[in-house]
């Protein structure tokens, strides 16, 4: 089981608290040994950090635990392998371009009979189940939005309409972002929550590290944030259960089933 | 005008020698001061660093000069803006896939009259001329290659003549390599050099470093460095001309013209 971690603001703001937290889980206080990988956003931009080192060694996770980029969605993953070797090429998040965004991908647990499901213009570079279930999905996105989705509702429905799909064939918690919105598809495993004014203090369960969010923050400040298992043990989230989806805009959720 | 930087080994090999040189260039010695970025392949896999900070200043920069990330291909660049803002969609090195494979390009130069160029499937995130001439560059290729190209010289052949059209548009010194192939194109100013055994010494232009290459390497290494101009100052770099251009695999020249 890998773990999936994301953020939405309406701010740029950074992610070096819940970071930390899910840094322990590669390969410290948890099993996920095979690479981490971080994607930030910044307006249209995105910058990704990978590394097929565990994370709890990585100097480039070191850095970015203590380096704040701020950014208005980010999309994160350590990696416990299944299917695919320990390999960058194998390392999530992926990245494809589709109407002159660069949409990001992450996931956690394993796809069976996934092979003859035609991929479109997308090829993965890999060759795990995840990055295959993402070319599919980028495939399928640009046979029905040649210029890249407008109507998030709409657009959120069909993505869940390929992640029902994709459920039935395994595992397939998700995450998605093309920069403007977070989509968040539970199949087994998936949390969330939304903090805003006003702020409280939280405090990790990996590392004990505790945050004061109204010194972090503004009164208008809006962050939610995904995680497979909650990070902090003082707040209350949001379980999410099989089949599932919350799509987040600036750092409120948008849509919903 | 931008700093281009490439590598291309037959062992995996770092850079930090030469990023040294050239990120003193950033803002320091030199008037680069809108960005940077440097993408690593390792096998299918690679990973960009990119930063709109310049990269004196940069703390990625920092870590990646003392960093040494083995890599048989590497893409660097160090931007001084004349098309498109200081973002971080508009640094380079830009990435699409094609035929499952990422590819990764960088440029030198300004273009006009490139917008009314037909693009296919690839859609520019930023607005820099740049990234432009790369989307059609890329749609060419999958015009020609829907499952990416196999011949190399071939391949050399069509994306210069790509280039010379470009050249004929304003300056386009670029770089290009899908993992397995490096192709350097010089319009206005690019050189390059081979160090193979025996290896000898060789002192930064930028900041004075002094590398001894025989305690680095192995005697069967082969490392070819091309760069806007050259970093060293005790070697003999190659210069390439106008309309040139040189096709590198695992470190060795295998076309030019």
């Amino acid at each position: 089981m890998c773990e999936l971690l994301a953020m939405s603001a309406n701010v740029p703001t950074d992610i070096c608290f819940s970071f930390s937290g899910l840094l322990r889980r590669g390969g410290d206080t948890g099993p996920h040994r095979d690479g981490w990988g971080l994607t930030f956003y910044e307006g249209k931009g995105c910058r990704s950090f990978k590394d097929p080192e565990p994370s709890y060694q990585s100097r480039i996770a070191k850095l970015l635990e203590q380096y704040p980029i701020k950014s208005e969605i980010v999309i994160g993953h350590i990696r416990q392998a299944n299917r695919g070797g320990v390999r960058l090429e194998n390392t999530h998040p992926f990245e494809r371009e589709l109407g002159g965004r660069m949409w990001t991908f992450a996931h956690n647990g394993q796809l069976s009979n996934y092979k003859d499901l035609p991929l479109g213009c997308f090829q993965p570079v890999g060759n795990t189940d995840s990055e295959f279930a993402f070319c599919y999905l980028m495939g399928r996105l640009k046979q029905r939005y040649a210029n890249g989705p407008r109507d998030p509702a709409a657009f959120a429905r069909f993505v869940a309409k390929q992640a029902d799909m994709f459920r039935a064939k395994g595992v397939y918690n998700m995450l998605l972002s093309n920069g403007r919105w977070l989509f968040a598809y539970c199949s087994t495993k998936l949390h969330w929550i939304t903090r805003r004014a006003p702020f409280g203090t939280a405090t990790l369960l990996d590392n004990d590290w505790e945050i004061d969010f109204a010194k972090e923050t503004t009164p208008n400040d809006v962050v939610s944030v995904v995680a497979t298992q909650p990070l902090t043990k003082d707040e209350d989230w949001h379980v999410m259960s099989p089949g599932q989806w919350v799509l987040f805009k600036e750092g409120e959720v948008i849509a919903s089933n």
